[in-house]
């Protein structure tokens, strides 16, 4: 199974707000953000797997920057690390401003995992990251797995060697 | 501002899943239930808070089980923690099954900001658990709390005491 | 066919009124509630008869109160009787209300009939209504039915013993 | 007020039953059709009144035949009578067959109030039949509003002449 | 296979613009209209071919008058002229105005083909225009057919006897 | 105003076709795709003028190779030409196919006006056209607005300069 640049598996929608898609105060809802998100990063995994893919797990979705009714936002897609039938694709959303410039209004990890038709779990191809923030990312995603799996119950504390580093940085 | 119980925040909703909710397996596609449930959660905050809410983030979402074409789903959300401005939502989904009962599909945590006409966080609320799951959910919102501000640089590891706790259950 | 408390069948749905889903004045238009409170009815008549239901008839609906766009809304339905195979189902419409409490907004009655595969009508348990409000409306829904079949041609007036004791209540 | 003939209040559409509309046997749904309904009845009521108006309640709605996915529908409504601000509208629903007639699968009334700005009902045009089928339907809603003010309340039966006239067509 | 007049084939939509329907001016989008447009004029062909059918093109759609939210527009949609499997589809769109009258905002021209089970081109019935507008209109088809086949490279400019006339009109 | 290059005005959409948006056959339907377009080709003129865009007319859009329920499909719009307050975009949409490549299964053409808070035409900037196919389609952009104003009837054939050569290619 052929291993596949993270570039190979970018995909990218763009939206314009619409009222059904806002609160009461006139910003995009959460929810909607989150749904539009799900379908691109499934686009994602499923360019990087050419299967079928499921929604396996949400995580560290924040939202910092209300976006407003009638603005264009673009949501970008791409797996950052794959793992045996599982895809972490992370996800940047930005939003169009006047000046012609964009910014970055929200960063999104969702896991996905390809299935065959009985919906059970399938391999997937190795995932090669090219950029500085492409290898950033895929380092990042063996800490989150650990840390996924801890939380599950499925990995014992010590064992997550990754994770632990991050709490040996600095000296008690 | 008198603090409220878990169970004054309760928001429930029941779904029919249908075709347009589905991926080409059949089964629910998983950023319409994470829209479903943002829709829930914020219910839920909104009676906590009694104020207009948004959605800040999203953590830990897993799809364990699929659910079909046809099911109907019921959604339970409520406040877990509050903590000055923001609010901690737990949900629950369950199916229903042909023999009366119901089966858990899927749990996720979402946190809500209260905010005025503006869109500056106000204050909410204290929320105080009565059952057994209302107060181990309380617990545990602290500690995710702190693994959230560790993962977005706002506390340093050494200062997450609940947190570390999990790492120091068992011997190195 | 084991006999089913009215409080066995309850579905219950809370809506966020958005933008699509009001008129021009800013409120919630009556075929969107009529819309919501057929999915919520119908939930309803799959758990008291576990079976495929579908909408017969809708009586006595009457929208007494605008609903308010982001107005959050809890719709209630529960069988009120059953007959053979076809069964009433009673909806409680109220509005969440600023200082905590709810008001009632609406009220309406749906009749749905359980069918099989092919969508023929299939038999369904009794009812068993426990609280006082569900006595009354068990006891109005047989009225109704009588009325229903007059209108519809199927019963002669005279037969509706029922039906007739409202016009006797008073002297002419 | 100039009053307007049924004709001149027509208001019709034409729909394809697609995925989302249906239920699990691919069937209509009865709350999707009744809120296209309320839409069509309501424009019809607006071209009566020439305001704003507001679904005032829904009466005598059954489903008879099931209507297919792909099935072509044309829902046609027209005030059937006026009374001071309210207007019934009667809708009937017909399907495409194949040989290029329609078969009719549906029939319902609603009541609309006509509005001003501030949401106060408002006086509307009378009503005038022409044909023998609208002239049969506006004798009717004088019947069937006195049935609806008995129901709420708001008429003794004893005063309901017409529509005591259907206990007393038999002897007792 | 009978020839069909134009008159048998009209099908009609009335819709009222909701909010999502409009861009940030208030405004009803043009890709809405097109959409609605699709499927009246689909109900058409299908009324025309008795067959499924599919939209093969669309041509000359101009949207010369801003639709306000709110507005009521009516859509007519006819067969102007068929051609072996393939028919051409005329709209008009109709918007109400305040004094009862109605004023023409946009008209579209569509062509669709009918196909069996399999998606293949199937053949339809000829289609007799009988008003001098469906006259006008099934002359001037044969030009816009011409035209398009020009511009797909499928017909030579100098056989495009229809279409030069109108270039021949007036001397050089 | 500084003219504008057709790559700084690229809006691109990745889709999911979902059963909502199929017909019978359970292919994609046109109007569907038509609104999807609309949407897009907005975003890339709203992204060359930096103006509220409003859809003035749809030219040459046909629809080759069915797209089936699943499948994903990818819409680029870039602007061709500019004129005065008017942008004509060029848009081509591309399926994946399960080898990792994509088709091309749709190719149209939409023109947008900029406008300001009143809704009036106001001037945008040049376009600068720079690959082969940028070049071609600038080109052909001038043929099309001609061809357009003379069946408006705004422009007499003889002053059609660009267009008539495509008649005179071969001798008659």
């Amino acid at each position: 199974m052929k291993a596949k640049t993270a570039k190979e598996t970018l995909a990218q929608t763009s939206k314009i707000v619409l009222p059904n898609d806002t609160n009461v105060l006139g910003n995009l809802m959460g929810g909607q953000l989150l749904n539009w998100m799900d379908i691109t990063a499934g686009i994602a995994a499923q360019r990087h797997s050419r299967r079928v893919v499921v929604t396996a797990s949400v995580n560290n979705v924040s939202f910092s920057k209300p976006v407003k009714l009638g603005d264009v936002i673009t949501i970008e897609a791409k797996v950052s690390r794959a793992f045996t039938s599982s895809m972490e694709v992370y996800l940047d959303v930005h939003v169009d401003l006047n000046n012609g410039k964009t910014e970055k209004v929200n960063e999104a990890i969702y896991t996905f995992v390809a299935v065959d038709q009985n919906g059970s779990a399938i391999e997937v191809p190795d995932l090669i990251p090219e950029t500085d923030v492409e290898k950033e990312r895929f380092d990042g995603a063996l800490r989150r797995r650990q840390l996924s799996l801890i939380l599950a119950g499925k990995m014992k504390p010590k064992d997550a060697t990754e994770l632990k580093a991050i709490f040996d940085l600095e000296p008690n």
